[in-house]
């Protein structure tokens, strides 16, 4: 007899049970058979009564429909994708390791070696957001007891130095929250604690802080350190020259400037980082962000790709799209449009009787502009009229800046100067709000 | 004067240039006039040059449209998605702790708990791949020292010995290649070895086998082990109890069954598993995938959500439709179709003179059939004529069954009587096509 779609849609469902109920006992029926000497002693069998029932029934939530807003992000991330990368996402699901899907991923590649302006071999994705490949860094890179240097001046060098104590490594810290180090500071640093990695933020998202790289590289050369940059935030906004700069690893992240939904971590080692990563005494201790096995996925490391694990499609699509939007616009736009457009908005800001929390304009990433809370003014009571109104998001502060500032974001897709001038003229509406509304509460 | 998207667009870029150049200058005074004590002597500074030259252009390859052809994916994984699903990805992105993003995170874990028949609290998902899925098992699991016993019938297991020697567990390892454990086996291999954990696969897409579990979880108790287990391959396929079977952790992925891009691993930490992670000696090795972090991130542990790391959105969305879809049809209408199918497969491929690599029925797992390639057969001609002809994957083996077999995916949305009437028509033809050319060769 025939099985067609439409008798199995119809009804067949007991007999279908029934079967179910079969497959139990007949695995216990193979199952046994296969004992000779324990056969006489009854041990612990396949049970062989019907199939459960079942005691989690279908959630009523699932039967309505996906429902999502349309909001402008204008926080520290994600940034809303354009639909061209939507788009792509449309795009009929492939093998991860078809010849038409590694394809596409030797396109990443080389959009990443652009937008990272390097010529590394190993350049990919780990298969998971921001933190992966914060994290992926961190356990390629360490085993117990190396010294790591960790210049930190916001909340992202914290969670640098937790995962690297997970790796139990030995962390050393110089600390300015909000405040970038100086070369002299990172030369003293690096003779003092003779680290074998030193990490630093580019773009500090929880401060708004910019820290200066050139030079940086050529240091920790000098004291027989790998240089390790996390460009999350940063990266796209902002002149960034892995090799001119002599960066050993750089990691960011999709959903930022390149305007991905947030999915995987772009990251790139070179040869200095391999080698160290090569010649480890200790296994990786994470098979998944083993930098061996995705440089061999990712088709870096000259032999034919194994699999390794599966990669996220559509997700690998959505950036391919992401990238050659930024290479259609070229870099040097790129960056001086964020700058042009972090100006805009600092000046405006400025006109609202607002102070940045970064005073000095040449240490902001134009990415993410803190600023500082006014006295007296209830901060959420700003970000919930932005939302609540207009459906646009800016956030609060974040570790050392938490209820101390608002974040603004400008990435990618979303930093233009219209976007710039809505959040101006919100801001205004939403202080005048906050500030009439205090004043009331006073009388 | 006022900055509009014309004027930036239209060649302002020298402008720009400049202020780039001005940036640079200026962080380096910033810089330097911090140091007081050493400003006499010369130390590092960062550069007053003009921005580096970029010395890697845009690529060409991105200057082309995204091509993917439209296959349909027989093979073991990924498998298509519906539109609807691909639609989902077409909504815009919200942040990661918005309400109505946690709202959608909260109707995931509903329609997991469903899907995996738990009420367990700790139910959400690593932002990685099923690969993921299974690292981050091992890594909260397993301590230093730590006695894992590993049930193997394929490649899986030989993945998580791997992962489990990278967390220096103890690993111990009951081999079956292609077959499955009794109950009786596997209490004595408890006996034996007394593990903290055991790890079992119950569909194992590289052999074909369906490892039966009730029972199981009861011995482990009685030893006072953990039970884990792979669920990538068969959930949804096939009949699962959690809680029924005493499984304490569970993972899968979201290729198969569930139809939803490869992007998240799915998985499920029962009280017994969360009381283990919450009482390590060491810390879990890993941050992103800590369940702790991520249980109080999926809003699993009771207190207001912190934030852990910025989730993938949009296969959230996905991920969320691909399980309303299987809520909609219903668990035993999606196990016993899976069971049609599977049997129709089988019997139309004996029928063409193919036997099974797993000759027991009641040992094979529906969702991805093993067929042995006969003597004299090229497999790889008849996956390539299944490919060049028809635009339709059936893969090769994997692990033990390289070389051995061909793999036949029937999952979720592409588990259809009329799929496998194609897989059918075309493994003739293909048939004809190897045999053919092979009695040819010998003339």
């Amino acid at each position: 007899m025939s099985l067609t779609k439409a008798t199995l849609q119809a009804g067949m469902l007991s007999r279908f049970h029934r079967s179910v109920g079969q497959v139990s006992r007949g695995v216990v029926a193979a199952a046994t058979c296969s004992l000779t000497a324990t056969a006489t002693t009854p041990g612990p069998r396949f049970s062989t009564a019907a199939p459960l029932k079942m005691n989690v029934p279908q959630p009523e939530c699932l039967q309505k429909p996906l429902n999502v807003p349309s909001k402008l992000l204008m926080g520290p991330g994600p940034s809303n994708s354009p639909l061209r990368v939507h788009y792509a996402m449309m795009k009929p699901l492939l093998g991860h390791l078809h010849p038409e899907f590694t394809q596409i991923m030797d396109e990443v590649k080389e959009g990443l070696r652009y937008i990272f302006q390097t010529k590394a071999e190993v350049v990919c994705c780990v298969s998971g957001t921001g933190h992966a490949g914060m994290e992926t860094t961190m356990c390629n890179l360490l085993e117990p007891g190396d010294v790591i240097l960790i210049a930190q001046n916001g909340i992202w060098g914290e969670r640098a130095a937790d995962m690297a104590r997970r790796h139990d490594a030995d962390v050393r810290i110089i600390d300015k929250p909000g405040d970038t180090f100086t070369l002299e500071e990172l030369d003293a640093a690096l003779a003092q604690h003779k680290p074998a990695v030193l990490f630093m933020v580019q773009g500090e998202s929880s401060t708004g802080v910019l820290q200066p790289l050139e030079g940086a590289g050529a240091l920790c050369r000098k004291h027989g350190a790998l240089l390790a940059v996390d460009c999350v935030a940063s990266l796209g906004g902002v002149p960034f020259y892995m090799d001119g700069w002599d960066i050993d690893v750089v990691y960011t992240g999709t959903q930022k400037v390149i305007s991905a939904p947030p999915s995987m971590a772009p990251i790139a080692f070179n040869d200095r980082a391999m080698a160290k990563v090569r010649s480890r005494k200790t296994p990786i201790r994470s098979f998944y962000s083993d930098m061996t096995w995705l440089a061999n996925y990712w088709g870096c490391d000259g032999t034919p790709r194994k699999y390794h694990h599966t990669g996220p499609i559509s997700a690998v699509y959505a950036l391919r799209e992401a990238l050659a939007i930024v290479c259609e616009e070229g870099l040097e736009s790129l960056w001086s449009r964020h700058k042009a457009c972090a100006k805009k908005l600092h000046e405006g800001l400025g006109a609202l009787g607002l102070e940045m929390y970064v005073s000095d304009p040449n240490k902001r990433t134009p990415t993410v502009s803190t600023i500082r809370v006014p006295e007296g003014v209830d901060w959420t009571r700003v970000t919930k009229y932005f939302m609540s109104n207009y459906l646009v998001e800016i956030s609060g502060g974040l570790g050392p800046s938490a209820g101390k500032v608002w974040r603004v974001g400008l990435m990618g897709y979303n930093c233009t100067p219209e976007n710039v001038d809505l959040v101006l003229r919100i801001m205004k509406e939403a202080l005048a709000d906050a500030t009439g509304k205090s004043q009331k509460s006073k009388i």
